[in-house]
């Protein structure tokens, strides 16, 4: 019985170990490829130290567990090791919980285990029955899954096993993934192809590739996916719908990955055929309470419901004259006796509402701080506009002591340069991760506010638009699964830095020879910066072309709001650029608290890279580089493309280190990425140009085209964006 | 330095192969799987034949023969097959054309070559320099192409190569699929994900995938696609979609594959800034050719236009009172100095004429033959209605001997299930092909129109509407690349058995086990003939819901035009069923040659499965079947149900006889055909015996719903059919 089990698992291991028999460099294996250690001194250690797994147990979650390991160790230590219920010998990795293996139970990890919670893990080199052995220990099943993930990272990285002691748990309770689907398979702001979801086959086809998807998750700790788009459909959470999301919820379960919709305001009117979608409509909250009953009859583990109310002509409880609480608090009602919450965003302005867009989200929520349900998570963007390559940080974070918030960051490069552009977003991550908002003193930072730990909160989180799709290497590029990478490391522990993170995602992802690893971690680390410079320097925001933002449109004014265009945000004139955002403009930095007002408020202090985000300076207004803001402001646009041309010349340098498939790929993308950059810089410097009446200095190449050329450009059909044909 | 460019080959050969070393079967290899032969008598046969290999000269047609030759011979042989440039010794496989090799001129294959034409090819065992030898030689670098991938074919379905005398020669001069692919990559009727044009990255980015597309094409000998959507955008007719065109046409330029562009008749308007499109206007003729020289210059082998005119909106010449000829003369016109031709759709027909829609196509184009220019093709869909289930032959075969014709297949299953309904359409396109229009007396079979022997044309094709897409199997489920498949064979030779052209695609795909074989091509081969029995038996057409075509809708009335609805088609009253075409009613049956007019237009002669077609009658209609026409009716639709059942069952009795990764989701597939030929079933068996009043025969099971349930469906955000969320 026992072993007829064990043999099942085996096989099971085996069918599903096939694909990662492919060697094609495709990408689809992402960063759990196993390939064999090539270090034959290290792989003898390994396999000394690897002679024999036991997992004890069975559960989905442990059977997932088991699979992994036979699919990496066969990888990594290209050998089959046996699995036995029971481990003896030297040499044995032990897999399990306490509770389900005395051997376990009997390593004396009591104090361990206590810090590593209901996900987090052990792994311990230990003595058993006198024996060297290495023991993956938790407190749950899903913990031991995190557990041989991380194992399995070590050996893919190439770290010493033979005296571990590490504990890991995570420290946000959130950690998930905003997919803004559509319905027929379109992504909003998508690069990566179309939705995985493939809705017509589902509920019946369940695709091995939604296996894959929550594997690689879970291997880096996400523990939930919004499957719909926050532009919400309320199509759905009808029955058909809600059927096909129980389907993917029950490949994903096993894995930790719970299930999350977005929930349409006007869905009771749309879907559930009453006559309003007010909050304090009894029927109403009737109909949400019945809709929340039925969804969690269906996915016991529903996550809860996203929601995107009174945005961007999303309906809302403002349309009957309530607030954002009241709307809030309907959902959270709904789904609190099951165990759900809502996820409520604060990216909200209005075009009735002329003050300045930054800092509207502020002014709206700031008075509904404590009028929350306990299970409600305000969800903030990292900066105060709209996922900028730079912002300073939201002044939401620290504002609503009594709120949990979660930190909403852009995983999809939707101002980043798309698919193509090589832009490591760990440093922007970390950067909007360690502002210090100052709201209990110096140290409060961002992270502190979103794990709980600044004002007491049990939970709070990290949501991530995710950069996922049908493309055969999920992301659109190889560098962009780096991104998704680095997401789910920080949300397991906001204090990693991003320069390890990038590290381990590139020693799984292309191997562990320094020669490949240093050059390519140096191009990842300076890219962000890179494209900040190319796009939008010393704090210039939203400068794209309107509605796709594919490239420069710096000139965008007009249309059907002031808050869409360019103009509105850079304010370009004779006298000089940028947005005043002091206490003489719009005062933004009054949302700040004094210690960092103080500092965003005056140009002297400002950190440059925020200078014309608050303020509005003269063109010749001198800079501490010595160089007066027109010639900055031209040096970093010119800089940007020469950092480009620079990552260029040290990929080609690394051709024949690696399979020419990624190769090849990646520096055609790069060629794309430097043709756009030259496009973003001389579009930019040109029309500045026309108000700064300034040369471009004549060390700098001159623009290929004419400012009218690039203002003539008209792309179409570009991905992520709606275009009627 | 001739050694130095044999490594570059084996590098680059070894580089390409590397993908085919994946294991995984998720269907992306197609039929070129190349796995080791298992038969080791016939692997010992195969090496001792096959010791090395000379493929003679170098192009990029001869390189891609030379890369398919590794890759082949690699996987099937299961070892490393030496190249060199002139062979010698026993077991040499010489490949080439006489230009290009003395050794294969001297085999004196002259009288071959000769009937082997341009694409063509001759797979002979010779005797050379008096060692055994088998050559593959061809006039041509791409008839050697071809040669190479129908020899590694004989190998794969494991066929005896000691004598081998063959020679063949494509009987059609155009066989082309046609892509209803949108710009912004979504696809019309497209079942399989979305377009594999990746625009936004093209033209820098060339993915491997264009290349295995080439492939795979050039393996069956199609040689010519269009690229975009007959509903077409003039876009793509603008120098940055030209630019990416170019790129996909320098792909598939290795493998004789050809790229045709949808022409919008108004481009002269939306892309070219003139008032008017039409024909007799010098500027648009002016604009049209000065378009053609432009594509001609990027793409030197461009193939031409295919233009959907007058037809369900589409601009055309009629807009300006022009002729069909007027129109398609004016591009063809255009073409004409480069080769190229013009693919005009006969499918047109229009809501001002109250005739009978199947009538349309042949009063429009009939009084037109001989006034097309040479270079226009006239393409003709297989019925005269809408790629239904099952369709008489459409009478335009036959009835234009002065101009050269192609026939229109669909290969996506629009009307036929989409990708999860089994349908092998071989049967359905041999019925086409064979089908005797008795233009010239008996024997004036449809394919001898098209291959132009009839009236004596040197042109003449064949068009699939392509099932391709991004899903990882290409076409959506396994079975529905044996629909690709089947088209390509039977574009190359029309002659070719359905059954046959199953077997050697059912080898390739899944092996050579007749255990497997054999009931797996039963399987198929009844196929089509079910889902005719369970969605519109006996000439029943058009019977599907609204506008996504998605499941039964045979209630379908009112709405924008009549000729859009099922009860426009079926006619059911109280009296009977059935669409008069006889004389006594829109006398269809007056437009096919005598012969068939009297056959069609007698209800006692007609093959049953035209009857209601071509007929309006009595429920109690007593058929040679003994049955009353209600209960032939019932008998069909519960028959259908049942073959599907059936195949459910031989499926399931071969799991463990193909790896589980295709059985699975074959048998998923098959669920979801069981449940929605029920659906079918049910709803029509229901609705029409709202008119018939009869009994269900006590014999059959229940439908499960009422008449109002299934009424009652609403199929949202159907895959192939745009809808505005």
């Amino acid at each position: 019985m026992r072993a007829s089990r064990r043999l099942r698992w085996l096989v099971l291991a085996i069918a599903c170990t096939a694909p990662a028999a492919g060697r094609a460099e495709d990408g689809y294996e992402l960063w759990l490829r196993y390939r064999p250690v090539p270090d034959t001194v290290r792989l003898a250690r390994y396999r000394a130290a690897l002679r024999q797994v036991m997992v004890a147990g069975d559960s989905p979650t442990l059977r997932a567990a088991r699979e992994e390991l036979t699919r990496g160790l066969r990888g990594l230590l290209d050998r089959d090791t046996p699995f036995f219920d029971s481990a003896s010998g030297e040499g044995a990795l032990l897999v399990g919980t306490p509770r389900g293996s005395p051997a376990i139970a009997g390593l004396g990890l009591a104090a361990d285990l206590g810090r590593a919670g209901e996900e987090g893990f052990v792994i311990r080199s230990v003595m058993a029955a006198g024996r060297r052995a290495t023991v993956v220990a938790a407190n749950t099943d899903l913990g031991v899954l995190h557990g041989v993930f991380r194992f399995l990272q070590l050996l893919q990285t190439q770290q010493p096993i033979e005296s571990l002691s590490m504990v890991e748990a995570p420290r946000l309770r959130y950690r998930v993934l905003d997919h803004w689907d559509n319905l027929d398979r379109t992504v909003e702001r998508g690069y990566a192809g179309f939705s995985l979801w493939d809705w017509q086959k589902l509920p019946d086809w369940r695709s091995p590739r939604y296996t894959d998807y929550a594997r690689a998750n879970a291997s880096i700790g996400i523990n939930g996916t919004v499957l719909t788009n926050v532009n919400a459909d309320a199509t759905s959470l009808t029955p058909d719908w809600l059927a096909k999301a129980r389907a993917l919820a029950e490949v994903f379960r096993p894995y930790g990955i719970r299930v999350y919709l977005t929930a349409r305001f006007s869905a009771p009117i749309e879907i559930g055929g009453l006559k309003t979608a007010d909050p304090q409509d009894a029927a109403v909250r009737e109909w949400w309470k019945a809709k929340a009953d039925e969804i969690y009859r269906l996915i016991p583990d529903f996550g809860g419901f996203l929601v995107k109310a009174n945005s961007e002509g999303q309906p809302g409880p403002q349309d009957y004259g309530r607030s954002h609480a009241d709307g809030a608090n309907l959902l959270a009602e709904a789904v609190a006796p099951h165990g759900g919450v809502v996820m409520w965003r604060a990216f909200v302005y209005s075009h009735e509402v002329p003050e300045d867009r930054a800092k509207q989200a502020y002014d709206e929520f700031k008075p509904l701080d404590g009028r929350f349900r306990p299970n409600v998570l305000l969800q903030v963007k990292n900066g105060p506009v709209d996922f900028q390559p730079r912002e300073p940080f939201h002044p939401l974070f620290g504002a609503m002591p009594r709120t949990p918030l979660m930190l909403e960051l852009q995983i999809t490069k939707e101002y980043l340069g798309f698919a193509t552009h090589l832009v490591y977003l760990g440093p922007l991550f970390e950067e909007a991760l360690r502002a210090d908002t100052h709201a209990r003193g110096a140290g409060s930072l961002v992270s502190k506010v979103i794990d709980g730990s600044l004002e007491g909160h049990a939970s709070g989180g990290m949501a991530g638009v995710a950069n996922i799709g049908t493309d055969r290497n999920w992301c659109g590029s190889a560098f962009d699964c780096a991104n998704w990478y680095a997401f789910g490391r920080l949300a397991w522990d906001p204090s990693r830095g991003s320069e390890a993170i990038a590290d381990s995602w590139l020693r799984m992802t292309f191997g562990n020879d320094a020669a490949l690893v240093e050059p390519v971690k140096a191009m990842m680390l300076g890219s962000r910066e890179a494209a900040v410079d190319y796009m939008t320097p010393l704090g210039l925001h939203h400068l794209m072309a309107r509605g796709h933002h594919y490239g420069p449109g710096p000139w965008v004014s007009g249309g059907e709001r002031p808050d869409w265009t360019s103009v509105y945000y850079h304010r370009a004139d004779a006298n000089g650029i940028g947005f005043d955002r002091t206490a003489s403009g719009s005062n933004a930095v009054g949302q700040y608290f004094p210690e960092v007002a103080r500092v965003f408020g005056d140009p002297r202090q400002v950190p440059p890279q925020y200078l014309l985000w608050f303020h509005h300076l003269p063109w010749d207004h001198r800079l501490a580089s010595g160089r007066t803001l027109w010639e900055e402001l031209v040096a970093r646009y010119y800089a940007g493309v020469e950092t480009v041309r620079r990552m260029q010349a040290s990929w080609r340098s690394l051709e024949g280190k690696l399979d020419a498939e990624r190769y090849h790929q990646v520096a055609t993308f790069l060629e794309i990425q430097e043709r756009e950059a030259r496009w973003w810089r001389d579009a930019c410097v040109l029309y500045f140009q026309t108000f700064s009446r300034r040369e471009i200095p004549p060390q700098y190449e001159r623009p290929q085209h004419t400012l009218e050329e690039y203002m003539a450009i008209r792309s179409r059909y570009v991905p992520g964006s709606r275009e009627q044909p």
